[in-house]
């Protein structure tokens, strides 16, 4: 940690800072200089943060050396952590596909996307049974009925799960039913919740808040991990700007940058990332090619009728041409489009 | 509602949508264009989100015509809500002062705090038992313990108090324990939380997501007043743009706007939208300028000791003075100082 | 300077650096830690970044310890800057009133505007000759012509003038016509402008771009200051966020932030920073409050038949209430609200 | 354009506005709905715009129907523009890469760099003798030397060249040096510079400002295109958001959304939209993946000793191994990656 003092500060000012590092059982540097004196602190920069030293009044700035993430951090753990959710491996040479609906609306209309999807490549079956919804107004989702019909579909097309998870109330359903648990945008910051997911061991697909830094990001996943539940994926779904043309700008700076600091697998979300439906293909191939771990991707058997969300959703169509459209970008990527009949394939031949 | 259809729609594709519409119990309206054809519904708009007219592939886009909140609407109540807290009347003719600790440290910390608050002017003391952090491993508060300290302080100064709630299983305790519960920033949009709030009748200080828009944040008080609480309180407390010399941008214009569109009191936080104790002064006039109900401020018996953002406190030397600089501002823009001491004397008096 | 090498850093990087530090004069400073070798170069940061250091390879980040403004600063100009205009002196006791039209229309809409911002107390008249509009199918302005009405309004009522320069070579027209020159936000960072009205002795009124920080926003009027120019006014006009209720986010936070670190003068200009009629009277109170030292506000006629900007232009009837209301705003902010009559009045008196 | 009035218009209000519609040669239309009445104006929307509706005290807001620019649309020209700088069509199907490093600084670092990029598959050399910095205190360029320099080097490898315009006094030194002209982010709005090149035929590449939305993007291209010259290229370069981890945030939604939207071709700038030199690679990679005719890259022969934006520079090693990474990603775009020794090839041949 790198303090800077006010220009006025006097000799006496950098002592008793110094004295405080040194108590505090780190290492003191000081650095006078002719328009400003520096000083430094070296060791664990958790331990720094409970000196206070911000409220020094001749303190002008402090600006940390080290990120504040620890176990999710490529310094800690060099290789690419792995998540399983039972066909799909996370972060591994498998590229994962997600698809499907915004929220569940009924048993009818999840197994049939749960079809399509499946034909079309995807491994992991997404959709909404509790559904935040900025409009008090607005459909808020099946709530337990849509869980059990998403385990009901996941059974029987042999496809992987994952639902969003909104109060810890919930939680034991939500781990019960499906694969993976999502903790979406708005709840990136409900650290009530990033600890309860942290006390399972169930995948979970943590989503960036809309105005969420990445190292804010990477501090909600810490969370989880510090708690106990290593199976963390980072999800990019856009963040807020000043654009207004597209519903959020997805943010790809974002997943090269991750996948360089943290060993945690990270997914792309297109659909939510645009919010124009034609804009998801290119986005998509776009998430391949900067190295994201796998897609999330809206899609309704008949768009028209989705009760949210429809502007971005694939139709059956669309989702089918995107993933055939994807292989080449996927293998130019050094990855692998395995679809679920080739993993079950694999492991009824085992 | 507007809905403008793509260039190359047909006749029957505007025919198609008009008699959704119809059909919806609304009334449709047919406007072909030379570049354009213009459809328009008028009626509840709530009503309308639900025929998921931007799913339609030739719709181009669709523009509201009615902001999705009512209850807290000034069409619908044009006036005044008035937050009664105790001694304070929050929205009144009375400017209302919140000042404290970021983080309650102890019971002689807090009662310390509280005593001078209540000397310069306050009548509500603030104070965190429960700390959402950024860090894992940051202070995160208290708890219930905490809590206990803000009753006691409480009765032995006679200050309203107020704290935060960021996990719904605390709601009995800080519904008891408090005159009115904070909703941070971070969860402005954890809608479970909303509805837990919005079914009791205690006071409540919504404050605005760090990036939500002025809409989304009049949608979460509508959340609890559609719940049944209608004593909301909203307060303004920075957004997050690109600058980076201050922790937020105190957003005044959201003051200014949402006193003219809503009835709801509106408290600014010049603390957080800083994050910088020099600004805090001048912002605070600012806030009480722009037509604001009160103020909420963080101040430490001893800034230099504080746990948690000690960068923006004030130490009692300073809120004291910050009161004194602040009654003529309050008087020009029409309202009263009034303290604990007079409220308590009115109150024995009567 | 402060330097972050990366964690696989050798000590022969560290020596390299170290090294390159003290041949460009400077003192280096050597702080090994356990995570990460940092390494400091104190002196003048102006030369230090002529050493490229950001681009070593082992080199994780680098912080500046001081800003890059020098000539602005209060650190090296403790004291006010005073801007003349001839009745006004910008930055003095005497708070400053500019008011007037977007877009000059002809003579007679000038002068009758002119006439009602005086005797509601503007000593200053505003108003474009030249319109940088965003889209070219916009009235782009009169021009010289413009400029003539302008000076010929001045003459007649004794106001001081101001105008946007959008061209340099308009640089001498506008020199010659008006008592101040405006730099518009599109071209803060324009270094040719910035460049050639430093190097005339003519006012300039620098404007926030809609994305610049404070710190580029500064460094703009560095570039005026350092060429020769030192009659630098800064004006907040409002930046671009997330936010779409408002037209821009007047950053108040800004002005007080700016007042503390240089000693240009700092106007705000409420009817670009919230592009709302109705809120431009809170918000010139608010920036009277947090500490300005002037107001420019956009006022015409008759908006309904403002070519542009009318949605925020003031009626003759709102400012001059408006200049009422702020009287006991700039009393307690410990200003003075003196109008041109009284300044010609002593002018004329002396 | 729809016209919303407020909630207490009256039908008088309604009638004069539908009047100045009518007057305007426009087709009005009369929307009476329970809570807002609702008119229209159908035409041409610039037209519109000199009726200043937005003025009236009696409406609520407006909302365009159609976008302003119109030019550069696709539904003027549907088919993609090609813009030939020599070597080099930027929009057909060859893939464009423009590779040089950020400053001028000699011949010698000029011709050495040029070569290595024309081998590694680069047809257009870039490198600015003009350099707009934010500091007065940073290099500001070699000036024409510069261009003398470039255009020395373009005549000896047979690359086209592109440089920055800052001054509307260099365009005659800067069209006649060079291929074709970069307008830079800071003078995206520089309207004067923009007329400029429009009068001239030259090649423009035209970079989105810092916090520009696609529209206003648009709308500059317009004023190009407008004035008379049609040879635009749109460059994405990276925003201004909230994220300090990336220097800007690289918005490729705004690529695809272009392309969909207009004939222009569009470049993605990896470089300034990360800002990080390991961030390069996978940015270029989905700038390809989302559609972009072309990449332009910052590359120096020795990154170390760059005397501008050294941080995000790719060595000779690093830019010949990512264009072998990019092939298959181009191919798999439906393009080709074609080398200056193709081009030349095939000249000779022909």
């Amino acid at each position: 940690m790198i303090i800077i003092l006010k220009a006025n500060a006097s000799e006496a000012d950098a002592k008793e800072i110094l004295n405080k590092i040194e108590a505090a059982g780190l290492q003191p540097l000081h650095m006078p200089g002719v328009e400003r004196t520096v000083l430094g602190a070296l060791g664990d920069e958790r331990v720094l943060q409970g000196l206070n030293l911000d409220s020094h009044p001749q303190v002008e700035s402090i600006k940390p050396v080290l990120s504040q993430y620890k176990l999710v951090s490529r310094e800690i753990y060099p290789q690419d952590t792995v998540v399983n959710l039972g066909l799909t491996s996370v972060g591994s040479s498998q590229f994962a596909i997600m698809g499907g609906p915004c929220a569940i609306e009924s048993e009818e209309q999840l197994l049939e996307t749960a079809k399509y999807v499946k034909k079309a490549g995807a491994t992991v079956l997404r959709g909404g049974a509790f559904k935040p919804r900025t409009s008090p107004y607005s459909f808020q989702g099946l709530g337990v009925e849509g869980l059990k019909i998403m385990h009901q579909v996941g059974q029987e097309t042999g496809l992987d799960t994952i639902t969003e998870l909104v109060d810890i109330k919930d939680l034991d359903d939500v781990a019960r039913y499906t694969s993976a648990i999502q903790i979406g945008a708005r709840n990136m910051q409900n650290y009530s919740l990033l600890k309860a997911v942290g006390e399972t061991q169930k995948p979970v697909l943590l989503k960036r808040g809309l105005s969420a830094t990445i190292e804010e990001l990477l501090l909600a996943a810490e969370y989880i991990v510090a708690t106990g539940n290593p199976h963390v994926m980072i999800c990019e779904r856009g963040i807020r700007t000043f654009e207004t043309a597209t519903r959020n700008t997805l943010d790809l700076n974002a997943v090269a940058y991750i996948k360089e600091k943290s060993h945690l697998p990270v997914i792309v979300d297109p659909s939510h990332g645009t919010g124009v439906r034609s804009l998801v293909a290119p986005m998509a191939k776009a998430g391949v090619a900067c190295g994201a771990d796998g897609l999330i991707i809206e899609c309704h058997r008949n768009p028209r009728e989705s009760v949210s969300d429809a502007a971005q959703a694939l139709s059956p169509g669309d989702f089918t041409e995107l993933m055939q459209q994807l292989k080449p970008f996927i293998i130019a990527s050094g990855r692998q489009f395995v679809t679920a009949y080739d993993l079950q394939g694999a492991r009824y031949a085992s």
